[in-house]
């Protein structure tokens, strides 16, 4: 291959999709393609770091423009994603070895890993291949979970969309209790995700504002739940308002420090059965309160929710791709592109330089003035961080009342090592 | 009061509520708003019938007219619902007594009932009381629910959304579940109102388009659930795809004929909890096939969703409010406003006039030919069925990212009865 030729980059999605990390693909792709007498072709890991392992690598210089742009408004991960983590160097050189064997061979300079915590870890790791093994790469990670729980960046790409999918559903589902609590249904309960910290609860309190006021209860997974003290809270604001909705967070502990859907169901076999906590609660409302009640699980469909995607959130997604080809272009390694509030009113945000080892590692919690001293709300503090995050709307094209996602051709670029490898 | 003086009309919402129903009494409101010479004021029940029964009354006529053209975009029902169901003429005379009653204190001579199967019953008891009680009053049912089990007329207002709202969720969770299929879930199952019948588990095979196709299982409630035969599809889809989407209704049965949710789940404790179909059916997913799932129950989300409504459903909505006004002032009694389609492509709908006692207590079930002889998808014909019901969209404003839903002052009407009444 003659020197003169652009290094090519390697893009991979990590871990769990979003509603907007292609967005943050869009960004990267059309952004490359702009240098090109800078960077050759962007090749994607077909599902994530898996694809590098096993060289089973896309050619996205294939799709068409308006293919690389469609990928703004459709949600997952257009190259497939994978759960897997590199462990160190240490512990498993020949994945290391594997992966520079894999770059030389298709001429990768660049190493765009766009994923949460654990793909800064595994970046940072790749973006050191230089110094340890000798290959000369650049490194870039992209942020992206709807967690929300990356340092330094104010916010994660994916969070907004999943916040506003919670607060416009819990809205929603609350105006329509509201309607039936006369005779029927007094207690409705989402369940959303969030193992470890309370971002994603924390946005069911948005379905109440000033001008729409709604009794929210939201169970955290940072406050142990304490079932005496959510019923007498309860039971007080149906009395009050006639129903309440109730957001509760996959990861709220009982007094026994087990996850509250852990409760050892079996059915009439004995067979041990899934619950959630959202029918847990109900169960529980039933017994102590007996009112009727209503549950849902929004599950998956909460960071697939393109179709009411935050404005803010995929605009920062599609910036953060941008700009990590951007730092690459300037030399760049082992950095993230963060997002950094400049204003609140009117909101104001731009594109900083994060150093990979203060993000690798580190899970930002929610602050504890964010969440009200009864452990069941949101504080105006949290308010204030959260609104501009699900500002506006990008609605996606329809076609016959269906949005029109993008589906890539994904054509594979030719391998051209003789070796096989089994991650 | 002076016999000029035009009748009042009485407007009220019945049953589970849905993302347009607020449409409809925005139809209603304003057409009649219209012809002020030959309608007075209407009055709303709050909290549905039982607001007639114990003189609950609503002024409308106090809402702006931003107010009430706002309802066209607000889900649930804006003057409460409830679920009650008048007893026969023989059974409880006292209720009807009592409708009258409060019907003569405040000249009500126009009766508009919205709701489903049940209310179309009271309806048509209701439009006898001139014949059996000596009371002049026409009574209009005005259709709505997500059930979409009305005969005569086409579609049912509410189901368009609610089948939208089904296809899009499902397609974009299965957009997730291929992104991850690779190392993580294979299999995503959401779980879909209609205890009778299938026609919202048919809206999730919308999912899967010509141009986008996505394999889906639908387990509908007209088939008996065969654990097996499910297991063997399920396998097979995954091998040849990496994943598959199940859509169940809540209403499956399994081979005893209970309830596939009815499990008899027990808690550690030995107390009975609650289930959903989704979960017993991961279940079954692990224990069978071992594969790695994810479950969804949308419950309220579904039909209160209205930031996407189906635009097609909205209008509909719309014209059943303001054709049934049209019809009471032609002097119709006991009829319904019904959709009749006129053609596929293009679309085009009209309202007709159903006689209501061809509607009241019949139960409209999916065509055998809408579901495929495997009986897991749909058929073209139900496709063709349900594509223009979903079709445009018609979002609400937002403000600070959050849909604007309007909550109306529902001032009371002055009581002028002394008697009160316990229903």
């Amino acid at each position: 291959m003659p020197k003169s030729r652009p290094k090519n980059a390697f893009y991979a999605q990590s871990g769990g999709v979003t509603a907007v990390i292609n967005a943050t693909a869009s960004g990267l792709i059309e952004t490359a393609r702009k240098y090109e007498n800078k960077i050759g072709k962007v090749y994607a890991g077909r599902n994530g770091i898996i694809g590098a392992l096993t060289e089973d690598l896309i050619d996205t210089s294939r799709e068409a423009s308006r293919s690389i742009a469609a990928l703004r408004h459709t949600p997952s991960g257009a190259f497939g994603s994978c759960r897997y983590k590199l462990k160190s160097l240490e512990e498993n050189r020949r994945e290391y070895q594997r992966l520079i064997e894999v770059f030389e061979a298709h001429d990768i300079g660049y190493f765009f890993y766009n994923g949460g915590g654990d793909s800064a870890d595994t970046c940072l790791k790749v973006s050191q291949l230089s110094e340890t093994m000798g290959y000369p790469i650049q490194a870039i990670h992209v942020p992206k979970t709807v967690d929300n729980d990356l340092p330094i960046t104010d916010n994660c790409p994916g969070f907004g969309s999943v916040a506003k999918y919670i607060a416009v559903s819990t809205r929603e589902a609350s105006f329509d209790v509201a309607s039936m609590a006369k005779t029927s249904t007094k207690v409705f309960i989402i369940e959303v995700m969030g193992r470890h910290a309370g971002w994603i609860a924390s946005a069911g309190g948005l379905a109440s504002s000033e001008d729409i006021a709604i009794p929210i209860l939201i169970l955290f997974p940072e406050v142990r739940f304490d079932r005496n003290k959510f019923m007498k809270k309860a039971d007080q604001l149906v009395r009050q308002h006639g129903y309440v909705s109730v957001v509760v967070s996959e990861g709220v502990k009982g007094p026994d420090g087990k996850f509250l859907s852990d409760q050892g169901l079996k059915d009439a076999f004995g067979h041990a059965q899934l619950g959630g906590a959202a029918p847990v609660v109900a169960g529980m409302v039933k017994q102590d309160l007996g009112l009727k009640y209503h549950w849902a699980v929004a599950d998956y469909l909460q960071r697939a929710a393109r179709h009411i995607a935050s404005k803010t959130d995929v605009d920062q997604a599609y910036a953060v791709g941008r700009e990590a080809v951007r730092m690459a272009l300037k030399g760049d390694n082992a950095v993230m592109p963060a997002i950094k509030r400049v204003s609140n009113k009117p909101y104001k945000w731009k594109i900083e330089k994060a150093p990979l080892d203060k993000v690798a590692n580190v899970e930002k919690m929610m602050p504890k003035n964010f969440i009200t001293r009864d452990g069941f709300g949101i504080t105006d503090k949290c308010r204030e961080y959260l609104t501009p995050l699900i500002k506006g709307e990008d609605y996606p094209p329809y076609k016959n009342g269906m949005p029109l996602y993008i589906r890539l051709k994904n054509t594979p670029v030719k391998k051209k090592l003789k070796t096989r490898f089994t991650p």
